[in-house]
């Protein structure tokens, strides 16, 4: 729809009605061009670029790992400080993106172009900066130019003399290390573009320095430096190569492409965690890996399951619900029917924390231990129960209850899930994980396997498949991760 | 690597060593020459090829169903029949393809082309056939060229003269009920290339009728052909635009392919199901859909368990096991231990019927009914417990044991996967459903909820989920399937 719609109007526009708008297209920086082809002397110079953006991609995690603890530091300090930061950087990325063009000398203009040169304008390849009317300065033209204009420059092919290489390496580095140091700040700002202008830029020092033995152009140079630079920093190795192939409409570079993209992220792998995981990592997120690493597959579920559980009567007194969740953290409790409702305790499902305190709202509560309440379901409407936005969570604290309301009965029944997730005590933890990361769980119930105990043994959430936990409740098993398979089971079977 | 080796030898081949070799590339057909660009007013004759592209695609599924079932009523007679069959058809074939071209007259070589005209050689455009030296059979140069060659003279941009109306219809006709009566004999065949060039002779056509409304060449058309084709017999929308991406290296056209495509499933959708759904459907394969239909969320799984459940004690006589696999056709058993081995009946695990075969096969047996061959697994090796390659599955009946071992016992706690996914009797049969299919299972346990009953109320398997079982057990629901969900629910909570 996008598309036909976008064509529609593109070719409305070309009739020069709309101003900037008809300049666009689908295709972000098309570098069609020229029919592009490559030989086998190509690989070196290639690899080489796909290893040093390797390097570069992981110092760049490193140097926004560091920065951004910093600016987490002082961001937590209040308000005022978190804007005098921002400002702070904003004014100096200002004076370096001035400053920076003056040191670079005038270069005449070329003759053979179509372009206006030099210009003052908006976009173009040629800026007068301070330059006479017949030169121009190309470290203005990057700097003072929008990111997208500047990597269509930098992408364009037969532009091998329009940069200067110490104007393409001041570019490189000062991007490098703006786009490091404006992420994070109480600002609009992300890491994709300021990569693969970064990415650019390299590409093109490299193509400058070592490209006089291939026989590819400097703007394919800075199309795989960009791949190179965002598959040492991103680490996506599928998605980053759609991502090229949209932007620059070429299929044939697609091995060039993947190659670089694999040398990079192998290189940048040796040294540190991708972006993304770094982020994450940083936010104190708790993020699952789709794997079980091979410890777990030495331990059930039994051996992770720490204690000790709550669980509600599935008709249960108001004051002892406030207490247990003013107490606890948990999000989803075990109902359990015990005698004389049923004739052994049963497990009868599994309740959530934002649904009792909405059935705590409500206060309608029942006088005495009795299960009567057969339409209590009807009291509610479906609204009430409805998953609220991101931080607009009810707190138990905001409930206000008397002292007789406490005393009173509450028939959890009509809100249970009745049909939770369950894994047996003994079961493999690697097993269990896969259960709980493929149908996408927030709680998993354990269950006894001798039929004398009580009906549930305690919940598995996120939190105890992390390995922090499970390495932190059974600490020999980080040595036997770094052994052999076979030694670690003879030391388990010894354990257990 | 592919990409890069294939390109090292192009470079070499193309000196003239190789012979045809270095005629290929990395993209089959290329049809980038042109600058492809399109116009709001293209969309009507768009539109049009994919309605009719859905149509005639459904159709193809239709007739292909009905030749597979008379295929499949005259190969199941015999050896004979089947060769009988294959050859017929491919008399028939060869008749059809070299006869057809004596319909189509003669057209005179065009002047301005760089291809030999016309051509009796293996490749080209032009062939000659019965016509004089000047001229060429344009029906000849469809019929005679390779699958691969075809395609790519009907996807060549500027040769909308170069083929009359009447061949392009002949051969649309005749490819699209080859293709299908080629399909299910034995002999190698696709359905992927039949289809692809069908709908390249569709989309031709329809270029040559109403084509003069819009601005697209006539390869083009037949590009869009074959994906409207395509769309409409096998319904993969992503998969094919990526594939006619991959074929033609052209961007730009990804819209109108991704417009035709849907407008061409949509249609054909209407009608049947995919071609693959009903093949699978043909062959009888218990296919499980991935989603859960709704009348399975007012179900739990102990409404679709059927008995009898088999179950061995962890030490089980010989003789029982050999009855059991003899009269049933279960792939797992559930391992329950009973008193005196634990205090109550317990579940132990689940034993595949592959590894008791292998257990029977070794004849390792013991004299009485004591848990003390603690070193039983060091009689076997991991080989034997390897999975067996399709079609070579042991079979109960080829191991022959004395009287005197059917009476002997086998301890199955080694050989047992003790930690089995399951669910309680209570579980909503939608969410196991899900469990089912996300992580892959063959059978998931049915535990009671009530701990005075056996330790194992079931085994689900596939078929348990099939529709066609769960219906047959609950027919009334087959009802409600048509009415809206509520009233499906309110009927439900009556029943149970």
């Amino acid at each position: 729809m996008v598309a036909v719609v976008l064509r529609a109007l593109i070719d409305f526009c070309q009739s020069g009605k709309c101003g900037l708008f008809g300049k666009g297209g689908l295709i972000m920086f098309d570098v069609t061009a020229d029919y592009v082809t490559y030989h086998l002397i190509d690989l070196p110079p290639v690899i080489t670029l796909g290893v040093f953006g390797g390097i570069l991609g992981s110092l760049y995690n490193f140097f926004l790992d560091k920065v951004l603890r910093l600016y987490n530091l002082i961001n937590e300090k209040g308000k005022a400080y978190k804007l005098l930061l921002a400002a702070t950087v904003t004014v100096c990325t200002s004076c370096c993106l001035f400053g920076l063009p003056w040191i670079a000398a005038c270069k005449p203009c070329p003759t053979d172009t179509r372009e206006a040169c030099p210009s003052i304008g908006r976009s173009g390849n040629f800026k007068k900066f301070q330059c006479a009317t017949d030169e121009y300065n190309d470290l203005a033209s990057l700097f003072f130019n929008t990111n997208d204009d500047t990597i269509r420059n930098l992408y364009s092919a037969g532009t091998d003399d329009e940069f200067h290489i110490s104007s393409i390496l001041v570019f490189f580095i000062a991007s490098y290390f703006l786009g490091i140091f404006s992420y994070g700040l109480a600002l609009p700002s992300g890491l994709f573009v300021p990569v693969i202008l970064t990415g650019a830029a390299y590409g093109r020092l490299v193509g400058m320095l070592i490209g006089s033995q291939s026989t590819l152009d400097h703007g394919l140079f800075a199309v795989l430096g960009s791949a190179a630079l965002l598959g040492g920093s991103m680490r996506m190795t599928v998605s980053v190569c759609v991502i090229i192939l949209e932007l620059t409409n070429n299929l044939r570079m697609l091995p060039l492409v993947m190659l670089v993209l694999l040398i990079s992220k192998v290189v940048a792998d040796a040294f540190n965690a991708n972006v993304y995981d770094l982020l994450v990592r940083l936010k104190g997120f708790p993020h699952l890996e789709g794997y079980a690493e091979p410890y777990m597959r030495q331990l059930s579920v039994s051996d992770v399951v720490t204690g000790p559980l709550q669980t509600f009567n599935g008709i249960e007194k108001v004051g002892h619900i406030v207490h247990v969740l003013k107490t606890t953290g948990h999000n989803g409790f075990p109902v359990v029917d015990e005698p004389p409702f049923s004739d052994t305790p049963t497990l009868y499902g599994l309740i959530l924390r934002d649904h009792l305190l909405v059935l705590l709202r409500k206060k309608d509560f029942i006088r005495s231990c009795t299960a009567s309440t057969l339409n209590a379901l009807n009291h509610f409407s479906h609204a009430e129960f409805a998953k609220r936005g991101s931080g607009k969570h009810d707190r138990i604290e905001d409930i206000e209850l008397c002292p007789e309301e406490l005393e009173m009965f509450v028939d959890l029944h009509p809100f249970t899930n009745t049909s939770p997730y369950t894994v047996l005590e003994t079961m493999s933890l690697a097993k269990a994980l896969i259960l709980f990361r493929e149908v996408g769980l927030r709680h998993l119930l354990v269950l006894p396997k001798s039929s004398k105990r009580a009906p549930v043994v305690g919940i598995l959430t996120r939190h105890d498949f992390m390995p922090e936990h499970i390495l932190g409740l059974h600490p020999f098993l980080f040595k036997s991760r770094w052994k052999k398979v076979r030694l670690g089971k003879v030391k388990v079977t010894n354990i257990f």
